[in-house]
């Protein structure tokens, strides 16, 4: 038997709709509710219900998912509406902060709370390889967790409410990173003749057979050894960077979305961590 | 028949040392020569020729290559060497600058010249995923291809002798990008109850997934269509890098390693090019 569940969704932005559509296809009982209401018009011709008022939205179904436009959006929208025995699903792009001020806010409320951080873009929603990171209740993952994973894979990643959202930044922040390497790459390339659709997939596989450096971090920081299996150490990466540096100069670029990071890598070698890796850097980091 | 060409290596440091077992394990007679005698006995041990003198290295074979400290010890050590006829090939660490130079130093000299750029660590030669891009002259190239594949795999990337190094700087470049922003997000959960190696995980399969960035970015240079197939527009992902901020800010963590790229997004944007992706950050950090 397939799980058809009845809920209510607040909020119809291109990721809304998209949850929106993924839900209506699966046969889910959908009210929706838009603060502008022309955005619900293709919902209610595939069967939603539309409320013009978001306490009816609310009302009306046990399940309620936020996917509004920021977390002041939520806090408005929400703002004297009844929230008693509601299970409040945040999908709105919060920080770890903001999702558990917002699942105490709801909570005093007399809703449970879980918090979701989307690691897709809309087009990707419904498709394989979308999936949604969720925390807080835990009870409220259970009893939800089906018509959750409609849109989305689920990957529930415990009761604190910020963990969602933080997993979600850490990912983003990660990818960020690795765009800026990247962005640098084709620099350097940029004036050559070299076609940039075969830099491109140089890159993709080199990246990826590098991604397992995030394994070798993860043993240091769990073991507090930070030379166990590296095989190219501080010492030798400085010295690597300078190549590296000489080459941006050499080919005109930029060398800034770089250097903070060998600049980093140079204090932590000159601290005496010439034999470690790159792993002491991220304790540089924090305040 | 197993091609098994005599060739004399210059350079018996981690990476010679590994390519000269490579080459002897696949049973080719090879001379070798290190500035401090001390790092032959091994490869002596194995049947390798030791030279004592770098001239008589040299005159020993047509192939000669040279994996030394660095551009300098290149010049030093060939110092006037007699290269007439030989096949110079400099797998040193080198800038595509430096290529150029040494190639055209080389060439002067009677030699034909090819540079390797090595995408690998020590450890890895020898094993399946290690290879090598080579420039310059392709006609050295096709002599010696079988030679050069045994240590890792090879990827000629054009008659200009400095591509090598700028496919080898341009990979590595990305990779440094990439391996500050898992640096970051390590950061962001260090004092979290997280466990580095779930972390781990996601952030691998994530990052993979995101790889095809690359191949984005590749359309738009190729095109010169700075939008097609953007789902994530800059307008968007500028505020996607507020979230990050504040995430960074409330987890005590330095956001030094994605500022710089988030400034250059956020001037792309003022500029007028919300519509794009990043791909304009590229023509931003050339000079």
């Amino acid at each position: 038997m397939t799980d058809t569940s009845p809920l209510t969704l607040l909020g119809l932005g291109a990721m809304g709709s998209a949850l929106a559509s993924a839900w209506l296809t699966a046969g889910h009982d959908l009210t929706v509710w838009n603060r502008t209401p022309g955005r619900t018009a293709p919902h209610a011709a595939r069967g939603a219900v539309v409320a013009t008022d978001v306490a009816d939205a609310v009302a009306a179904n046990g399940l309620v998912v936020a996917c509004l436009l920021d977390d002041r959006s939520v806090r408005a929208t929400l703002d004297g509406v009844d929230l008693t025995g509601k299970d409040l699903v945040n999908l709105t792009t919060s920080s770890p902060g903001e999702a558990r001020a917002l699942a105490e806010w709801a909570t005093a409320r007399g809703a449970r709370f879980l918090d979701g951080g989307i690691m897709a873009v809309p087009p990707m929603i419904g498709t394989p390889g979308a999936y949604v990171f969720y925390s807080g209740s835990a009870e409220a993952f259970d009893a939800h967790r089906d018509t959750l994973a409609v849109p989305a894979a689920t990957n529930y990643v415990g009761e604190d409410p910020g963990f969602a959202a933080l997993h979600d930044v850490a990912l983003l922040s990660a990818m960020t990173g690795m765009f800026a390497g990247v962005t640098h790459a084709f620099a350097l390339v940029r004036k050559e003749n070299i076609p940039p659709r075969d830099l491109a997939g140089l890159l993709s596989g080199y990246l990826t057979a590098m991604t397992g450096y995030a394994h070798g971090i993860a043993e240091h920081l769990a073991t507090g050894d930070y030379t166990a299996g590296v095989t190219s150490n501080l010492a030798m990466m400085t010295q690597g960077n300078a190549t590296l540096l000489r080459t941006a100069e050499e080919q005109g670029v930029s060398p800034e979305l770089l250097t903070p990071f060998m600049r980093l890598m140079r204090q932590r070698l000159d601290d005496g961590h010439g034999d470690e890796g790159t792993t002491g850097v991220v304790d540089l980091l924090l305040r």
